[in-house]
């Protein structure tokens, strides 16, 4: 076992990615039991709620597990932008009886801007911490490094990774194009690369002194031994998890994972204001014939964009949900987590006994 | 070894990509010499020239090498929109003291209408044909399999695989969207859903009963370490070959692929007609700007795009060049072929021997 496992405190170079509104505390705790890394999500909640949830996991498990925050820069609201997406989003609001918001909040507060989230996490002190979206402040790393918490943040590209070596980060998730959820792209407004995740790991591998973590397209035991021999440490897997039961996806994303659509997902920054990877579906459609500069900021957006998935499907339409999911969506299972680590652990034993060109 | 690789004729589970314009006889000899699979693309020559070519190859090694083809649907010329498109050009070209082409051509014959390509073919036994852009009629699959040719056709997504499997063909490359040059997808005109090296050649191996090659992002002995776990027979890179003397990249696609432009590769279809990906230089920021729709068929587009790189380039600007590269391209190399084969072998081998979580 590498010492960066040793560090993380897990058996396995498996990490479930936490998948804010997906994820639970029952997932978390499931994988981190079955050996590997489990992982929540608080971007989106506050800091009373997030020290819930890692209370709910601590409750199932005293093993490691992983809190992810959100770093974006703090939305700028532009009452013009908001007024005149909300016109555009009405038709959709109409179809199903409802009207849109009257005006649109930023509904996450960014972990860069949220001492209430670094006090609550300083406390609690969860094994490992991963940023998403960019960095906080040198502060913020400096206070939960001191608090002994392994941290993590994800890059999309090299100049990304970098800074995250250069903030005293311990280990860079490098995201391939082909992961499902929110790029986590430091800079929204600038030209994304779109690097795939082969590509990515060799780059950051090569070029970083820090451990990488591979994630994007990654489904089963496969995939995961291909990440390491691109000379990953570990592999970060979150489709894969999407189906599993203690997964907090509801019956029309289940569905659309398990369908037709997992084979054609696209990016859209129509759902939350940031580009994401998304089953395709009435939402994406719609985001396709956007101009990116329309859609409000994130996460000003998602408070529109939640708005109409609810108004939708309270009349029985899933099609505007947040149906995140990578490229590798159509090798999904559907198996509780602590089996699904089993099974990515026996497939990746077998995948690495394999001869060459076997 | 595989019997798959058997198959082939090679000893290493290593293709260097075929690159029309890029590669030569003396790059494929040099791969094939060293174990690997070297490989021409006759998609841009006429029947004459391929023999000539074949025959080169021919001289400089006993062993297998790939032949490879263009099998797009032959273009619809519409003069309205070639005129249009060279009326955009004009400015790019004026700044070169030159002037458009007055008219533009189907520069190159699709093999699946190209009877003395078959006939040339079937004639000289290629140890192994490739095809790109689709597949040709049942009629000549037969009459090269007839010829004791084994055949191999790229895949950008699930049902493109399962039309090759169908038709026959040997072998399925799965071309991830990070890979360098044309895109191989059937219809031009459909919607990519841009699926990357990993989940796509993960999808193909769990659905298809023939071997996949993987191809897109592989540059190293890791990379091609990572294709074989994925259940990869084999990996085919073409970046990697780029700038090896053999090739026949001239001297400003050299600089870029060595420069920081190999950071940020993007797909445009300006150059030639079709999606290819590309270092960024003038002609990929005039294709940022473009309406898919207002670009010629393929190849009728490239007649245009190789006058204006004729012209800019004798006023000495390289901006205007096809510098196709894949997303891998800051990990090229400058060593012989040869010798770079070499290398892929030993760092394969080390990173076949590496332990999990190592």
């Amino acid at each position: 076992m590498s010492a960066f496992l040793r560090k993380l405190g897990i058996d396995l170079p498996i990490i479930q990615a936490p998948m804010a509104g997906v994820s639970t505390p029952e997932m978390a705790a499931a994988v981190s039991n079955a050996g590997g890394l489990g992982s929540i999500g608080v971007g989106a909640v506050n800091a009373d709620t997030a020290r819930g949830m890692i209370h709910a996991v601590r409750a199932k498990t005293d093993r490691s597990f992983l809190v992810n925050v959100f770093c974006h820069a703090p939305a700028v609201p532009d009452s013009q932008r908001e007024a005149a997406w909300l016109t555009r989003l009405t038709p959709e609001f109409a179809r199903y009886g409802a009207t849109p918001p009257t005006e649109l909040r930023e509904i996450y507060t960014s972990f860069v801007a949220d001492d209430a989230m670094l006090a609550v996490l300083v406390a609690e002190r969860p094994a490992v911490v991963s940023f998403h979206f960019g960095l906080p402040s040198r502060e913020r790393i400096d206070a939960l490094r001191a608090a002994g918490i392994v941290l993590l943040a994800t890059a999309t590209n090299l100049d990304e990774g970098k800074a995250i070596a250069a903030a005293g980060v311990d280990a860079v998730v490098a995201q391939g194009y082909e992961a499902g959820g929110h790029r986590g792209v430091f800079d929204p407004a600038a030209l994304d690369d779109q690097i795939g995740t082969i590509a990515l790991t060799r780059l950051l591998v090569r070029s970083l002194d820090v451990p990488v973590i591979a994630a994007g397209g990654i489904m089963d035991g496969a995939g995961i031994a291909a990440a390491l021999k691109l000379g990953a440490t570990t592999a970060q897997l979150g489709t894969a998890f999407v189906a599993c039961p203690e997964s907090s996806a509801d019956a029309g994303y289940r569905a659309a994972l398990l369908g037709p659509p997992a084979e054609h997902t696209v990016m859209t920054a129509a759902i939350s204001g940031r580009p994401a990877r998304c089953l395709p579906n009435r939402f994406t459609l719609l985001g396709a014939s956007v101009e990116r500069g329309a859609v409000p900021d994130y996460p000003i957006a998602y408070d529109a964009g939640k708005a109409l998935h609810v108004a939708a499907k309270s009349a029985g339409e899933f099609g505007y949900g947040a149906q995140w999911a990578g490229q590798g969506a159509p090798l999904a299972r559907v198996l509780p987590a602590a089996e699904l680590v089993v099974q990515l652990q026996s497939e990746m034993e077998e995948a690495m006994s394999r001869e060459v060109g076997g």
